[in-house]
């Protein structure tokens, strides 16, 4: 699984190859293979951690804390294809008295091929070369070859390295698993034939231009894309007439948090008109220290977006400033204010993803103002709402239901639970799918289902066989039957 | 729910309102609407039948197995819903002790709101007006609006009718549902913004131009076309040895089937060469009568697409005559032999599917011969295997199952169960999706998760509250209960 030395038409045809084994392997060697990189990256986290950090400035103890999230991942991984509900067996013995007579059909879910995922500059464990994408592929039996990031590429021929040792230990198929770097070797996956899906974080235009391609192919092919989330939160009057002081601290450490490169960061946060917040979140913001960006090039591009927000009339700068040079000195919070009517006016200008520490304060004045801009925000990953106990939020959460994946309670966005439940993916631009990145779901991303009519039982899936040997949960004429 | 006198966003802006309180009502209520509508459809038969009869030419048996299979599929959608596995309930409970804490997280599939379906010239009632596009995005709670095929126009009328008259009688929203006409208010529905997903049955050349206009929009939606399926078949050494007049006879009847016009026709046929079955398919087909298409304009295409075959060098016509006047005298069966060297010097002339009553035989020497042609196929609906009991056909099988969505032994692919194992879709061109359009799991394709985190009790979907009163499958903490 040296990749340096192979050709991109050499890659994927061993990931071709590598599909057939994966495909027939049982879950438990997948789940095996999943688990020896887990324990390899575990291994080697203190190495792993020093280069991340020397490449993304993100610190070592966010860092060892996204490898164990990494790790914990792939194992969860590894239970869920163990458990076997993923694999949604349907059977439906025939009935050849029926009319007209009802064969016997049987549908599992199959691995789609080899699949290309790109890594994202902001998680350079967990939404990277060993990351979410590659593990729930791997997991179904689906060949991973992967795009490094340009802001983390030691670490991630590093991290590949151990992926690919210990796949190999384990017993895992030459070509499962690769490393590719570069743009071009990039585009050129999009549109390899042998590719059948790509899993992409990053930015609105360079992930739609991959979905343009993906889409755009003879064969168009699935392209999983987590391209951008403003996070809209909603304060009620009752919630910070009753604790604005924690939501200012809470909302400071949220949109800060590593220097506000985070897809879940609030972008956007509605409060009622005419109340101290913006002072009270500009008191809780002006002591977090500016802080080292990911690459150069973000830093570089924080003051313009900055300066982008500064300029529309109607928007106030309510902590911080927009003169700074983030790039040297680290990047600094700044906090906006501005009224729903601005928003309504200038949405284009005012609705738009600003990487790093910065967010939008928007007073509102009634539900109806409140709702009327909310139908302007474009989809997001999350959406939060901050009320009192028994207020009456049922259309407002409805509303947050319609435009984000997750929708969450008198909590911040910034963390990402990775569990059965999790759904980390919303309406266009936060994804260009209607599955979700993080989370035990995210699996149907890479599987195809298949039905098998009329099939001896010898040349059936082992789930599909009658004896349900494998004792997972399937549907059996119509019910649910658990092992 | 009057069609005529609305504008198209009228229509939408109706559909958009009617898709909250489609979202919220229940189950049960969506269930019975969707009973209402095949109970409409049922007491009207025999006067849809005549309508359906005169403008298609599929006679009267077949169209009213097809009204019977049409509520025969809304029945089953309310039952799906009812069963309620469908809404994926996934509920995680917090552990505030965990490092990080973990959040009480609870996920959900939720209606995407309304859906543009284009009807099919071949099934005008199951792939039309009131067919399983309609029926599974109702019954998850999305407003439909059907394009109507410019082949049955009138019948298309009076089922929408029909189905606005039954919704209404039933309590379903106003703009729930309703149809439309004509080319240019089909591609205008696909780029409204309140339409958030596509269904589509139909050809290669009009799916496509549909698919690349969801996917360019700004924000792009999903397309779930079925456009084109070439249904290979393979037949054994064995098997042929074993039953050459009984197969002969099957492939005739399966090819002819409705003068040729289902989407599972098998359009491949793969046999050992050196054998006599081509007389023998050509002796079965010989006498089967020529038959009325579904257009004019389908039955003018026909003999172009057969010259189109017969012009290929190493292809002969082993029955029938291409030259024919289909529009004027029905549609005469054709049967054509080849090589499988032929068909690999000349795969995009032989490997295309040709509407109407022909088939091409296609002789292969051995497995790897086989194997090469087959790599050469496009995605199909189906794939088939005739062997004899106890045959070594794994390989062969799993190359089938990576090229259609479903593989039957033994059997003609002309027929498809409604069930809830059934996958009725395929590797593009012969879907654009990785979902069925046919059976149970068609739902999926209407909705989308969204996840609470920490929401209060009060305003949970019943199917996340904690007390499961719904009694509906649930994942609890990792563990799949059943009520």
């Amino acid at each position: 699984m040296s990749t340096a030395t192979l050709s991109l038409s050499e890659l994927t045809a061993a990931a071709t190859n590598a599909a057939k084994t994966a495909a027939a392997a049982s879950d438990a060697e997948r789940a095996a293979w999943l688990t020896a990189v887990a324990d390899a990256l575990d291994a080697n986290a203190a190495e792993l951690v020093e280069i991340a950090d020397a490449e993304t400035n993100l610190g070592a103890p966010r860092l060892t804390g996204e490898v164990a999230r990494t790790t914990g991942q792939l194992r969860l991984f590894a239970r869920v294809i163990t458990e076997g509900s993923y694999l949604e067996a349907i059977i439906d013995h025939g009935d050849p008295g029926a009319t007209p007579p009802r064969p016997d059909l049987r549908r599992i879910l199959r691995p789609l091929g080899p699949v290309a995922v790109f890594s994202a500059s902001n998680f350079p464990f967990a939404f990277s070369v060993a990351g979410g994408d590659t593990a729930s592929a791997l997991a179904v039996g689906c060949p991973v070859i992967v795009k490094a990031h340009s802001g983390h590429v030691k670490l991630s021929e590093r991290t590949a390295e151990l992926v690919a040792g210990a796949l190999r230990a384990a017993g895992a198929p030459e070509g499962l698993f690769a490393l590719v770097s570069g743009r071009e070797a990039g585009t050129a996956l999009v549109q390899d034939p042998a590719i059948k899906a790509v899993g992409f974080t990053g930015s609105i235009p360079g992930g739609r231009a991959l979905f343009d391609l993906a889409t755009s192919r003879p064969d168009p092919i699935p392209f999983y894309g987590e391209l951008g989330s403003l996070n809209p939160v909603v304060i009620t009057e009752a919630a910070l007439a009753a604790r604005s002081g924690e939501l200012a601290a809470g909302l400071a450490a949220s949109f800060t948090l590593g220097a506000g490169q985070f897809c879940t960061k609030p972008g956007l946060v509605f409060i009622p008109a005419g109340t101290g917040f913006a002072a009270e979140v500009a008191a809780a913001s002006k002591d977090k220290p500016g802080a080292r960006m990911l690459t150069h090039r973000i830093a570089e591009a924080y003051p313009g977006g900055l300066h982008q927000f500064a300029a529309v009339p109607g928007v106030k700068v309510a902590a911080g400033t927009v003169e700074q040079d983030a790039a040297a000195d680290g990047a600094a919070p700044v906090v906006f204010s501005t009224s729903a009517a601005t928003v309504l006016e200038r949405p284009s200008e005012l609705l738009e993803e600003c990487f790093g520490p910065t967010t939008l304060l928007i007073e509102y004045t009634g539900a109806e103002d409140l709702a009327a801009v909310l139908a302007k925000v474009p989809g997001s990953l999350t959406a939060t709402v901050h009320a009192q106990p028994g207020e009456e939020v049922t259309s407002l959460v409805e509303q947050l239901s319609g435009l984000a994946g997750r929708v969450l309670f008198d909590g911040w966005p910034t963390g990402v639970a990775v569990t059965w439940s999790q759904q980390h993916g919303g309406p266009y631009p936060a994804t260009t799918s209607l599955f979700t990145s993080v989370g035990a779901t995210a699996v149907r991303r890479f599987q195809r289902p298949v039905a098998y009519q009329d099939a001896p039982e010898a040349i059936l899936h082992p789930a599909l066989r009658e004896s349900n040997h494998l004792g997972i949960p399937r549907r059996v004429d119509g019910e649910l039957v658990l092992p």
